[in-house]
C-alpha cells in the first residue's frame, strides 16, 4: 500500500444529550486539527455513529475563523447527536463491517467521539474492532454531558455551563420571592420548587447550591440561610419530616421557601421516583414530574402559594449564559483529543484533572475510555448533607469554580444571540446505503 | 400653617408582580426625586400601599451612586411588593383615614406606586381621596408588569425583558431539537412544549414568536419554518386539528416541533382552561399546567417523545438577560413620574407612546390612571394568525423593537451576578400600629 493511501482524514462526531458547549468542542478538533496539518481531511458525521453507519459525513473545510467562532457559541450540536448504541462485534459484526468499510472510503484514519458514558462504549468497541481487523484508527473520547456523572474526569464539559444556569436562576428566583412573601406573613407566604435534570445522578440538582454565596446549609436546616433551602438529589435518602422542617424554617426566617428537585429524585424513605409522589397521600398517583409531585405535595401540606419551574431544555441550551471555565475545558479536551490521535493513541478518552484547588487550576490527560464506559458517577457520600436534603461545604468547594467566568454570546440588532446556521456540504457517497440487518441473536 | 411643614417628602411603593427592571424604576426614581431638589425626604414603603398601611417605610437616603447602580441592575423589588386592592372610600373610610395619617405623619406630598393595573386603581383611588381631604398629594402611576397588559401604554416596562428571555430560551431550545432530531426519521422526532405567564393576555406567549428572524409564521401552517411552530394564546380560538396539521408539518419538515403556551390557555374550541385538559379525551382531568396538559395531550397523540418546560419566575426574574430597551422604558417612567409630581399632576399614570416604527421610538408622557385601572389589554385580533396558533407580522412588528439591546449584570468572582441585597433604614413609626377593621358592608 503506498503511503498516500493510507487513512489520514479526521472523523469527528457528536452524540447523546447535547449541551451549550459541545460545539466549542467541536470548533476545538477543527482547528487543532488544522493547525497539526497531518489531516488529508476534517469531516464530521451527521448525526454521531448513526452518521457513520449511513455514511452521512460533512466536510468542514470551507468554515473560516468566523465561522469556527460563531459554532463554538452555538448551544446544541451542530452536526447532529444520537443515542445510539453500537452492538458487540461479535453479536452484529456486519455493522462493524459497515463502519469499517465508510471509514475505509473515505480514508478515516482518526475517529473523535463527543460523547458521554455511553459514547466512550462507543469508543471502546470501535478502538477494539480496529486493532482486531487490522485497520490503522486512532478512536478518542471527548468528555460531554450536564449530567457531570462521568467517572474518570474532575468534571465533564457542558455541567459547568448547565450548572452556571441553574444556580443564577435560583438566585433570580430567590429575589422575585424575597419581594413577594413578606417575613413573618405566612398568608403572603410561598414556596417555589425548581426540577432540574439529572434522573440518577444530583449533580444540576446539587449545583442550584451556588445560589448562596456562603457554606451555611451543610450544617442542616438550623443553618440554612439563603435559597436553595433544600436540595432533593435523586441518590440521596430523605425524610418526609426533615423536609418540612427545612420548609418551616425558611418560611420563619424568609417567608419564602425555595427547593430544588432533580427529575429522577425518590420519595421519602427511597424506593419509587418523587415524580410519583401522591399529593394526598392516597394511592392517587400524579402525573407529571419531580418538580410538579413536589409542588403538589407542598402545597396540600402548607395550603400556600407554590409555583414550579420546569428547567427542562432551557438549562442545558443556554448559549447566553455559558460558563467561561466550561467553555475552555470544553475546547482543551477537543484540542487534547487531535493531540492525542496525532500521538498515535486509541481508545483513551481525554479528561480533566483539578490540578490545584485554591487556585483552581486543571488540565487535561487521557485516560483508559473502558474506565469510563457505561459507568455512572453520582455524587459521593461527603457531598451530601446529613438529612439528605442539601450538599456539604466540600460540594460547594468542588462545584464553585465549575461556574466561573462568562462568555456572553453576540447578540444582534434584533435582541437574540446569533448562532451558528450554516451547514457543511456533504461527502459524496462512495458506497450503497446502509440496511441494518438483524443481529445473529 | 407654615411653608417648612408643608408635605414635602417623596414616598415610593411597588406592588404586583415583580419584573426584571421594576428596580431600575425604582432606582430612577431616587435619582430623579434627588435632582429635582424640592424633595425633604425621599422614601420607600415595604411591600407597597401595605408598607403605607402599616407605617413601614425606610429612607433611601443612605444609597450611594454605586448601591442605585446596583439597585437598578437587581431582578424583583427590591422594597417588597405587594398585591393588595384598597376597598372603596365609602366602605371603608378607615382605610384611607390610616393612609392619610401616615402621609401627614411623615409628611408625604407625592406618592409614586408602581404597578400593574390594579395598582393604577389604587392611584386613582388616592388621588381621588386626597382632592376630597384636601390633602396636598401628588399620587403618580409608574407602569409595570411582564404582562404587557397595560392599556393606554405601548408597552410596560418589564415585559420586554420577559420577551426577550422567552424568545432567547425558544431560540435555544430549537438548537437543542434540531440537534436531537433527524429529519425524515420519525422515531427521533421530538416535541417540546414552554409554558409562559399570562393568565388571559398572550402577550408573552407571543413573543417567543420572536426566536423566528422572519415572517414566515402569519401565513399559516404551510409557510411556518423556525420555532415555535404554533402559540396556544389564552385569548384565541384554535381547533385541535389545526394544532395537529401544524405539528406534522414541523415534524416533517424539521424533524421536531416546538410550541409555547400561555399558562392561561384554552382548550381547542375555547371553554375550559387548556391546564384541564384530558390527556386521554376522557373525563379525567390532567393535574398541573397548561405546558403539562398539552405535552400529554401531543404524547399519547403521536407518540414520540414529548418534552415540557415552565419558565415560571425565570422569565419574570432573568436579570442576567435584561432587554436594555426595557430598561431605558423603566428608568424613562420612573424619572417622568417624579417630574410629573413636580409639575403638580395626580392621578396620571407615566405611558410609553410609539413615535416611530423604524426606527423605533418612544417617548413617556402622562395619561390618566383611570383609563388604565382594572382593564387589561388583550392581544388584538390582528395580531392573532388566521388559525388562532401563531401571531400575525403585524405583530411581530410590533414586539421585536422591545428586545433589543442588552444590559448584562455585573459579574462576580463566584460566577454569579452582583445584586442589589443591602437594606435601607426604617423611618421611626410615629403612629400606633395599623389594625385593619371590617368594612362596613
Amino acid at each position: 500500500m503506498r503511503k498516500s493511501s493510507q487513512p489520514s482524514a479526521l472523523l469527528y462526531g457528536q452524540a447523546g444529550g447535547v449541551t451549550a458547549v459541545i460545539n466549542a468542542s467541536a470548533a476545538a478538533v477543527i482547528r487543532a486539527a488544522r493547525e497539526a496539518g497531518v489531516f488529508k481531511g476534517i469531516y464530521a458525521a451527521r448525526y454521531g455513529i448513526e452518521g457513520v453507519l449511513n455514511e452521512s459525513l460533512v466536510d468542514t473545510a470551507a468554515l473560516d475563523e468566523a465561522d469556527l467562532a460563531a459554532l463554538a457559541a452555538t448551544p446544541g450540536g451542530a452536526f447532529g447527536a444520537c443515542r445510539f448504541d453500537l452492538s458487540s462485534a461479535v453479536d452484529n459484526p456486519d455493522q462493524y463491517d459497515r463502519l469499517f468499510e465508510v471509514f475505509a472510503a473515505h480514508r478515516i484514519g482518526t475517529f473523535l467521539y463527543n460523547g458521554g458514558n455511553g459514547s466512550m462504549d462507543t469508543v471502546v468497541r470501535i478502538a477494539a474492532a480496529a486493532r482486531e481487523r487490522n485497520y490503522p484508527l486512532r478512536c478518542i473520547g471527548i468528555p460531554k454531558t450536564i449530567d457531570n456523572d462521568l467517572a474518570a474526569t474532575d468534571t465533564a464539559p457542558g455541567f459547568g455551563s448547565a450548572a452556571k444556569y441553574l444556580a443564577t436562576s435560583m438566585l433570580e428566583c430567590a429575589f422575585d420571592l424575597a419581594a413577594m412573601s413578606k417575613r413573618g406573613d405566612s398568608s403572603g407566604a410561598r414556596l417555589f420548587v425548581l426540577e432540574t435534570m439529572g434522573r440518577n445522578a444530583g449533580w444540576l440538582a446539587a449545583a442550584t447550591a451556588l445560589a448562596a454565596d456562603d457554606d451555611n446549609n451543610d450544617g442542616g436546616r438550623e443553618r440554612c440561610t439563603q435559597a436553595p433551602h433544600a436540595i432533593i438529589l435523586p441518590e440521596a435518602h430523605w425524610q418526609e419530616e426533615a423536609l418540612y422542617g427545612r420548609v418551616e424554617t425558611a418560611l420563619a426566617r424568609h417567608g419564602y421557601c425555595a427547593i430544588a428537585v432533580g427529575e429522577g429524585a425518590r420519595q421519602p424513605g427511597g424506593g419509587d421516583a418523587l415524580a410519583a409522589w401522591s399529593a394526598s397521600g392516597s394511592s392517587y398517583v400524579q402525573f407529571g414530574g419531580a418538580g410538579h409531585a413536589l409542588a403538589q405535595k407542598l402545597r396540600a401540606r402548607f395550603g400556600l402559594k407554590t409555583h414550579w419551574a420546569i428547567a427542562d431544555y432551557l438549562q442545558r441550551a443556554g448559549g447566553h449564559l455559558v460558563s467561561a471555565t466550561d467553555r475552555a475545558q470544553a475546547e482543551a479536551v477537543g484540542a487534547a483529543a487531535v493531540a492525542a490521535a496525532v500521538r498515535g493513541e486509541s481508545g483513551v478518552m481525554c479528561a480533566i484533572e483539578r490540578t490545584s484547588d485554591a487556585p483552581y487550576r486543571w488540565q487535561v490527560f487521557s485516560c483508559d475510555a473502558a474506565s469510563v464506559a457505561n459507568l455512572e458517577r453520582l455524587l459521593p457520600a461527603h457531598f451530601i448533607a446529613a438529612d439528605g436534603l442539601h450538599i456539604t461545604a466540600a460540594a460547594r468547594h468542588y462545584l464553585r469554580p465549575l461556574i466561573a467566568g462568562e462568555c456572553p454570546p453576540l447578540w444582534q440588532a434584533n435582541g437574540l444571540p446569533r448562532y451558528w446556521q450554516a451547514d457543511c456540504p456533504p461527502l459524496a457517497q462512495q458506497l450503497p446505503p446502509y440496511r441494518a440487518r438483524q443481529q445473529r441473536r
